[in-house]
């Protein structure tokens, strides 16, 4: 391994936060070890509950690991995919969208890596603020491996469809009970390119005090 | 409000990401709406499920709204604070953990402003890919927000305690029963300061294709 990446994460944070997106065309060319360790130790500094970093990473580059996450990933998308182009019709943005995950479907194991980001410890169905403490205790991590990613120059992007069986994903990566996967992230350097995204005005999604009141509403910051 | 955010987030997204952590005392001094707009719309910026887009942020900045939360939050806390002193008998980590914690409950209502990140659609407990996707599409959207809270010198934290009653939070904040609080975030400028935190090496908690397979274990990326 070498002595330090070769990558510098060094890009200004608002600039990393607002060009950050999907990319899920990727190159099979392979990833430094130095750099997808660097990407999970910068995820590693995210917030967990109660601070117990019960994080689990499960970095494959095996072909035959990769091509059963694929198998499962199609399984899902040929379901959800099939709803999802009959709900989208005549709306072009989300169609390329629909291209870009049926490409990705197809070409999943060919990926040079894939990262699943797994969490130790009992997973409870209810209450909502329980779920949310456990989950939250791993999509900020996963986050910031998309945002060290998009630095890096990597495509990524944050998928779920290939765990749409948990036990069928324990299983191909040996994930004892007590382990739950919760994200898979595809990496690899990028056929497309990083860019900007559309996003509805602040003002529509901020209420004040009240859900409802909206004295921003239409309103950007003013600092985009 | 002001044409820009006084503050720039131009902070290398390597620093903030590093030296992130919960900053719990606060002054009560005021921030900027235009400041806090600016925070929300770089949450905006962190990917969703199906690219729904389907966020909703309240900013708290009413005192009888601070109150009845941090009402809910002392609740919690009653409980879950007391068990934690005695499971972390002997930790002194920890214990300045559930300090910083204690704090925060004794002055959650006194906070400029606090943040309640909610998802809209319905959110089903079961099974884990689906639960997964659902707050998926909520906490990387709280680590941007996080994060751009650290780069603009905002002390800021990721906590549930105050939603351990969804339908209380529901109804202290007037939201509709498909819209789901999912994390708290109180923001204010710091009292104490940011600094690095402490983690494992990122070799034990990364698996190589399956399980449990550790090449790595003890070390680090070598680019820290």
């Amino acid at each position: 391994m070498p002595d330090a990446s070769p990558v510098r994460f060094d890009m200004p944070l608002e600039e990393a936060i607002t060009t950050q997106r999907a990319v899920r065309r990727l190159k099979p060319d392979p990833i430094d070890d130095a750099l997808l360790l660097r990407l999970i130790e910068l995820a590693q500094k995210a917030p967990t509950g109660s601070n117990a970093q019960n994080w689990e990473f499960v970095i494959v580059k095996d072909p035959a690991v990769k091509a059963q996450l694929a198998k499962r990933n199609r399984q899902a998308w040929s379901l959800y995919g099939g709803l999802g182009r009959r709900a989208s019709r005549g709306d072009p943005k989300m169609l390329r969208l629909l291209d870009a995950v049926q490409w990705q479907a197809e070409h999943l194991h060919e990926v040079p890596a894939i990262v699943i980001a797994c969490l130790r410890g009992p997973r409870l169905p209810w209450p909502n603020f329980v779920s949310a403490s456990f989950y939250g205790s791993i999509f900020p991590s996963v986050q910031n491996l998309l945002l060290a990613a998009r630095a890096a120059g990597l495509g990524a992007a944050l998928i779920t469809l290939p765990l749409w069986s948990t036990f069928s994903a324990r299983r191909i990566l040996g994930l004892p009970w007590n382990v739950t996967p919760c994200a898979v992230i595809p990496l690899g350097w990028p056929i497309g390119k990083y860019g900007p995204t559309t996003r509805r005005p602040v003002g529509d999604v901020v209420s004040l005090d009240r859900f409802g009141n909206r004295p921003w509403k239409g309103k950007a910051s003013g600092a985009a």
